[in-house]
């Protein structure tokens, strides 16, 4: 996935507002001369993967247009410890100002494509991608999902709109996964996807009955999984979710499913630890 | 610390905007009668603290304000796997609309809390509090900060604006840190506290011949930290940060040091877990 | 579809704000009493198809929540002339002021229903579903995709982000149809759709080799459709885009395409005459 | 008219933020480099008269300032099928991406300045000048007006607040046309004009009693208009409204009234066919 | 003129979260219980003119609606320091948290309607009346006209697009005031009115030759005003401006001029004294 | 006080906004044509001092990049009537248009800083400071506060949340000093100071025995300043404030309060008049 400067922007404008509150840096401002040059290092700090460099750097330049960058690792790429990710060049006093701000942005995200990669790399050799969820932090959602595919991952759906989801509550309601599907059918038009969640190998019959896409296969182990999967035999994509974990998810992997979706990349991946070394 | 609830509205309805999209809940709108009435109970599925049970709430009441809410857990309560947090009564199809962007927030700052919970345990009895950083996430900061007192924690300054904090860096381009201390003095305001961060003894020395507020005692381990809240002899507040994690908070906290501040609390708690139980 | 209320509120404000310029009315608010109730009248001055209920009674609404409404004609109903809409009962000022807003959304929307409505009816008892495109006015895509659909149209994707349509640029940078697909695939999450815009039937058969959802039928006449049709045999969808006007839609429907996409509903449809009969 | 670059810029962002929903663009940014150049055209596909070329090379330059632009022709020429608009040169995944929004606002201010031209035309070398309403399209009021200018006609009032306009439901709230008047005399500054709509000579009579700058003559066929132009005699504005269209607006011209105010222009112009080819 | 309540909601909320700065307000959240409840009144402490009622009581509701609020004042009356503006009754912290915003509101727009009664009083049985300029504060330009209103005083044009003002600066670029005149005819719509500023007789006499509706004269005394006021003999309206104050303008009026335009209404009003009298 | 880039440009956007209405400058768009270029001299009409300087050369910049500046007068600098500011070159029809806004920056913010210079001027050789207060208008704060900094003025708290002041309706309901300061530091992060309102000297008393950092003392004379200053003997800042101008403060400051605070500085400073002299 690629995520639009327009929307970068807007986001960077919006947390460097965050910080400066009432509308100054009373640090940097009092401290700094504004003529003062610098050259900073963006560096890891421990390993990972990288993601949100342009949000990063965004940071800076939102701030002033003039600054000199150079840019060491892209997106996606792995880092080791004491990696220099880029080099900043230009006045000190915004450089300070907008550090936390890119910091904030480029830990996070990278912890995402970090989380993400040792999913991947969990379920290596098999057939199963790992997807995100919509259990993202609010306002961060496109972000989070950039970064999921920077660490290898697959986006799910990106919201209410754009997808269809049929999960338990809406098959209750329906009556049966077969009016749910047919009601959600009318409605959608013909390059909307559907997906229904399956609890039971009956509720997966129904489902394959219709015209889908994929079925969500949730809070089932590797046997069950396993057998479902045979039952799809290769009809609709399938989807494992629910209790899924580093420890957990190869196993699941193993059951043949083409997807396993994964809350925590998003709503619990903890930051990287990246700096900024500023040569003063 | 509350929080507004002109802040509240703005975000959530911002959550909402996005998980909307283009304009609709396809599977909800295309399934759920419009005049289906149901009850849903948001419920604890381990143990933790509650934090942002308003925005959570909201994201029903801003789509339609005439959901029946009865709340049985406030923020900053204990929660045990299982426990009712609150009762929704209301138009089903909103209710699924709205049911993961309250999840969102309420998953995620409860996260907030329970881990700084953790923290607050882990120094009991000692001096310390345990305080939070500008490491949040772009556009959650005043949310996290919130989430942080729900869990006992206490807040340090919101942004660039509303305190003085100095740095290697304000000091290496001030040339010492006395010249950094006056500057900043020069240019605050008589209700803006000043903190300096040291690394040496030598450096604090120099600070505490200054009227400042705070040192901040940077990586520093048990015996330095000891030595230095020796130094201060209650003269100005110390705050210890760098290298803190559960295992190390204690025998920080046990060199007498007034704060530990945590970046963790605000980066990288897991979200906890609390779903949406709904009667259909 | 169903247009969420938010983006309802926001858009309707938008336009009341707009209208307003710097602020206020200047002819209702120096000859129009603030204490003045009238009533109402939102009436069909000709036939068709009626779209926008709720944004046209959002902007009396948004100014006054006290208006006591109405609702007789719901979206998608048929409107003869004559017919009353709603009832509104408030305030003579208020409602003079939201009149034209009120009508501008009402009448622009009720004319996208009334012209769908044409096409479907031509279309009648073929194959053919009536498809609208990203070829809409400038920030009302949302509400005139609904609007479509009042009329008994489908919607094509809402925007850049939620379907993948490979068109004949995207396949010459790509070098062939094969290879533009591939790149698609590795990019696309699982519940994303692809359409294929093909020119020639060796396109098509190209196309259909991969797994792919959807082929775009572009400038064929009704043989060639046919043809391709044909070859399609069922295993993807089928659109016809290019030179539909109601003379031509018939026979290019005739072809058993599935679907045929229609610029014309959301760039060129005429508003429908409503007007705003007040009891003065 | 002329239209604010700070306007222009912010409708265009916003469209494009439309059309990006979540934020990317899944077609393009899958398919084409990021560093593959191409030059592009902007194309008349069939006669009309230009609007909007500022807005639509926005929508390029906003997401790339770096566009190398060629422009042709400007607002308000006559275009003929296969006129070259403007070239454009620039990186092919942006290009692609913006293509939508850009002839979205083009073909849509074109057409409004195409079917202002022709009704321009048909009232040629008569009194009568062709003027907008407030029947515009929401959050394209500005951006409409000034099409309309663009194909020869004049602007009416641009909002509630920038003239006053009488209507029949203010005189009757009033009780007569003279005490309608009176209070927009009492409210209004004195930059402010005053327009009052009259179904019957009585009315007019009654008008032209009082200062004021343009009557509305509503509905009225040829020979009443004529006769109240006679009437009027040179002392005020007169303006010919209701029941126009492009085979009844001569007639009305002859009559001698000053200005006929056209809703269609605005509210039902179809969009001119534009296109933009690209040389991949 | 009237104010819309659309255009205050927005002021005022902008308001609140500019003195809520990062989300909350910690004196009153720390020390007022959120179940107290009490009374205040706003009052005013020196004699003068209120203005701004409505926007003050919102700063209050936009926090919690349900504030049970009663008026003794209206805007544009008298007051007496000691008066009673309005009584409210609702909860204390969000009284204490909305008071400064209401404060600030009512004490800046009953200063410049106090001070334009100042100037209404001064030009009391001539023929001028008092109006505005667009020298007003940054943002604040509708509810200062409003205030002006309030105070007696009439308003000029709104922005740059509501009325037409030919300055000397574009009499000179034009070449002469009929050149001048003639490009702004050929510009303007027929709703929009058209002052020119002249500053020698010749200027005026040379204006006066087209139809325009007012002249400004610039910088003249009283004797100058008057031969003007003697050259127009009624065929437009004229406007003084440029050194009005206090004690000049009597005599300004006394030329018979129509209007005065005094910049300070705007730029230079002091606050008037109201205070919140809170019963605790 | 330092002032962010980032607030200026979207204050100065949203101001130029407001002029510009329904979007255009119907006088210069008329008569300038768009090759125009020429000089414009921002220039002092009397004495003062200059704040402002920033967005009021943004009002051009915004509008168009390339304009040619040269700054002869920094913020905070001495002016006297007839001094050259800045000088302006560029297109003239964008230079007229920006006019109005630009100085309505300029010639407010520089009002302010004039009047606190002559405060503080007032005030010379005492130990006492003149701050401002939360007596600003709304949506101006910022800018306020900065332009009080380049009068020699500092800042007072810059809202509701970057520090604790404890007013009499705090105290009133707390049911004594002592219990509000409790609660207060209950709350409040280690970086957030506490200032108590007092109006006795036993409610001083009873402040100094809490740690907090500034007393108010509120509405006292010389005298009981005087005696107050002498109590709290250099252990808290104090602040004396009510019924302060330039007639009392003298007096007030020889009490040897550390500062005074003047509302009047945000909310009565009459503009400085300032010119843009173009040369055409």
């Amino acid at each position: 996935m690629a995520l639009s400067t327009l929307l970068i922007e807007e986001a960077v404008a919006a947390a460097l507002k965050e910080d400066l509150g009432h509308g100054h840096d009373a640090t940097s401002d009092s401290i700094i001369p504004t003529d003062l040059e610098t050259t900073a290092v963006l560096r890891a700090r421990e390993d990972g993967v990288l993601a949100g460099i342009v949000p990063a750097l965004s940071a800076f330049t939102i701030l002033d247009p003039d600054f000199d960058i150079n840019i060491h690792k892209q997106d996606g790429e792995k880092l080791t410890s004491g990696d220099d990710i880029a080099t900043i060049q230009g006045p000190a006093r915004t450089l300070l100002t907008s550090e936390r701000v890119a910091l904030n942005f480029l830990s996070h995200l990278s912890g995402i494509a970090t989380l993400t990669a040792q999913y991947v790399e969990a379920v290596k050799g098999t057939n199963a991608q790992i997807v995100c969820t919509r259990k993202t932090l609010p306002g961060l959602r496109a972000f989070q999902k950039y970064a999921v595919t920077c660490g290898g991952g697959k986006n799910h759906r990106f919201g209410l709109d754009d997808a269809i989801l049929i999960k338990d509550n809406h098959i209750a309601v329906a009556g049966s996964v077969s009016e749910a599907i047919k009601r959600a059918q009318d409605y959608a038009g013909h390059m909307v996807k559907i997906e229904v969640e399956v609890d039971t190998l009956d509720q997966l019959k129904e489902a394959l009955e219709h015209k889908i896409d994929t079925v969500m296969l949730d809070n089932m182990g590797h046997n069950n999984l396993s057998e479902a999967v045979s039952v799809i035999d290769g009809r609709v994509l399938s989807e494992a979710s629910g209790g899924v974990n580093l420890e957990t998810v190869r196993s699941l992997a193993e059951s043949g499913v083409d997807m396993i979706s994964v809350g925590a990349l998003t709503h619990s991946a903890p930051a990287l630890d990246i700096g900024l070394d500023i040569d003063l």
